[in-house]
């Protein structure tokens, strides 16, 4: 154990390496390509940089979402285990297996350190984000099992409870999250899984999630994509070019909170179970007033492409707003919210079906932001209480975590600045 | 909705010219590409055929299964909805919206006849297979409720309980399935939940399993994928290319049974939960043991390449099998079984987690075959009974369908010959 954990490290650090441009080395038959370019599906993004890889990242086609109960109170091994995932997250999202020896180069009388199934693929653009949740900090018992409630930031006060919720606290919360996102969903599995595998005993699954349509684009050389609904989604979302708006609503900045966070951003996410067959009985005409724009152009509807500015003064011939009062568009923009803004990367999800003879589908929704108290807790109050789209939608689901910054030295750490 | 019927049989009958090269249309800015080429994933296949699509057309990398319940009594409220699938399937297939008006340029003042997420998507490889179930021949009621039980197929008897089923009946069975398989997650979930709206009120949706990874190759153009046992999985699959053997072991023969599923095939469905944690945790060369082949090569025990026919009777050092008399490609392999074989073509999924703190993670089986009398059930009594990957897998679900020939005429619908 002793001994995969130091070749595990030294891997790190020789990855760590190459992305500094020293050196590359290829342990196992899987080869890196590192490579960051949107347009190479297999390519690879640097695990180690100021940000976390997996936020402003132009977002991968397919997503593996993983909650985890930390079930140690011992915090030696939960550091112990966050230096083992490190490393393993540093390998796997240059394409390479999860552990030094390999899904087959180990001892046939060992355990794999890696699970195998992503033996023949490439990186696919494979991130890996990681956040803390509030219940890290002090657990539902109201304790401090690590010692770091001190360490608390203010803005990640837990969620409010918001008007129609109907969460379901089984796949809600968690202390740790792990993004995967990918452009090939068995890599994104396969990285969770092997992340589960190394964390045996000390974390659990609490609840993961797939996501396979990706419903935001998070840069300008990306297309704006569709959810269930059937309408584009995020055509107003912040973007990686947006560097100014970025620098205001997404990244934490030094004196927001505690130093560990300066230059991370704080995670939401909501699963919004869609009522799909009653959204699809409904007419044409209703779903685009509700949305506030054009089903096939995605325009609002004062205008006539994607990207027009909506007048949400303009009104039809009887006096009345043009763009609902209730429309899903004007209470979530951020001209009616104080200015609030996120950065969204959701996904699509069809969970089989629900027993009711009906498709269990709908959104999982990534939000994230520099203040969650300014930002979606604003947004999800208004949309909460009258977004016309609340007949068609139920959230399901609820969680926050604070994403630190990124790892710029291969000896450094997931939590390190947390914990140590 | 009686003019929107005629104008989709309009629609598919011009498709089906289209196969014919007779010309081409396109009614909607979602552009058709016909194309067989399994390397242009965005191409569209063909939806007329002698065979239904689907079963032996390279397997695409995602799945969207869904077995329905048919809620009405009415037969002809049945045929006439099978009518509208048919005319939707010719068009979604092609890349073209499920209704001739499409998803936005239908009235205003009434729902769009297709949902609108896939408008901005190509073909993808869609293919749709339908496949009737026993239950459809006569319910659970024991009632004839179409007056066809006498064309039931006794080749389409209900499977026997295998020891170690652990099967949830509300996600097995069903009366009707749909095999949507694509490149892209979003064009078999569109497929699927556009045959769902279509059927509202004749049938309802019983259970969808959503699949990631093809486990399978049908085709000697593609690769062995791996399963989440990190094995690949299907080396020795009937792949498209064997036509004496696809002869022999997966389409219906005249006289084997009613005229109806002449050219057809028989499709049974198994969702298999992968233990992976217990799996995770289990030394190399037990789990090559179990397999019976290496983990790397794929190569059986006895050989030295993926490709290599394993020799059952080689011995060890000690006299034992190289080959163990419990390992899975002993007890799967048709030599064993009487010959019987099977084309495969199932998927990797994982459904969230269990709320155990395990991933709920395995492989949704399917095979296509003559008679799985002769097959599926010879083999799956084999494996039930001894195979000693049984420790780390439980069948949840099982489903088991009559999938009739392609449709050769485009004023031809899917059950026609069944019903008619």
């Amino acid at each position: 154990m002793q001994r995969r954990k130091v070749l595990g490290l030294a891997g790190a650090g020789a990855a760590g390496a190459a992305v500094a441009g020293a050196g590359a080395i290829a342990l196992t038959h899987r080869e890196p390509k590192p490579d960051t370019l949107v347009s190479d599906t297999a390519g690879a993004y640097p695990f180690y940089g100021e940000r976390q890889a997996g936020i402003i990242t132009p977002a991968q086609d397919r997503l593996h979402f993983c909650a985890f109960d930390v079930i140690t109170d011992d915090k030696a091994a939960l550091v112990d285990m966050l230096q083992d995932w490190t490393a393993a997250a540093a390998r796997m999202t240059q394409g390479r297996d999860a552990g030094t020896f390999g899904a087959v180069g180990g001892s046939m009388q060992a355990p794999p350190d890696d699970t195998g199934e992503a033996l023949d693929l490439p990186a696919s653009g494979l991130t890996l984000t990681i956040g803390f949740g509030p219940t890290l900090f002090r657990d539902v018992r109201g304790k401090d099992r690590f010692g770091i409630a001190a360490k608390r930031p203010a803005a990640l006060a837990d969620l409010p409870n918001f008007p129609r919720d109907t969460l379901d606290p089984a796949i809600s919360g968690g202390d740790i999250a792990v993004q995967a996102c990918a452009h090939d969903p068995q890599v994104a599995v396969h990285a969770i899984r092997n992340l589960a595998r190394i964390g045996m005993g000390k974390v659990s699954v609490r609840w993961s999630q797939l996501g396979f349509g990706r419903t935001s684009s998070t840069s300008r050389s990306q297309v704006t994509p569709r959810n269930l609904f059937g309408f584009k989604d995020g055509t107003r979302n912040l973007k990686a070019e947006d560097t100014a708006l970025l620098d205001e609503h997404l990244w934490v900045h030094s004196g927001d909170g505690p130093d560990w966070m300066t230059g991370g951003s704080y995670l939401v996410t909501r699963k919004v179970r869609m009522l799909i067959e009653t959204w699809d009985r409904s007419m044409l005409a209703e779903q685009q007033t509700i949305i506030g724009r054009d089903k096939g152009e995605g325009a609002p509807l004062t205008g006539k492409l994607e990207h027009d500015e909506p007048d949400f003064k303009a009104e039809d011939g009887e006096g009345q707003p043009v763009i609902a009062v209730d429309s899903h568009l004007r209470l979530a923009h951020a001209d009616q919210n104080n200015g609030a803004r996120l950065l969204r990367r959701g996904y699509n999800y069809v969970d089989g079906s629900d027993g009711l003879g009906r498709l269990n589908a709908g959104l999982f929704f990534i939000g994230y932001q520099r203040d969650p108290r300014k930002q979606f807790v604003q947004i999800q109050n208004s949309l909460a209480k009258l977004d016309a789209l609340n007949e068609y939608i139920r959230h399901t689901s609820s969680g926050l975590f604070a994403c630190p910054p990124g790892l710029l030295a291969a000896d450094d750490y997931w939590g390190r600045s947390l914990f140590a």
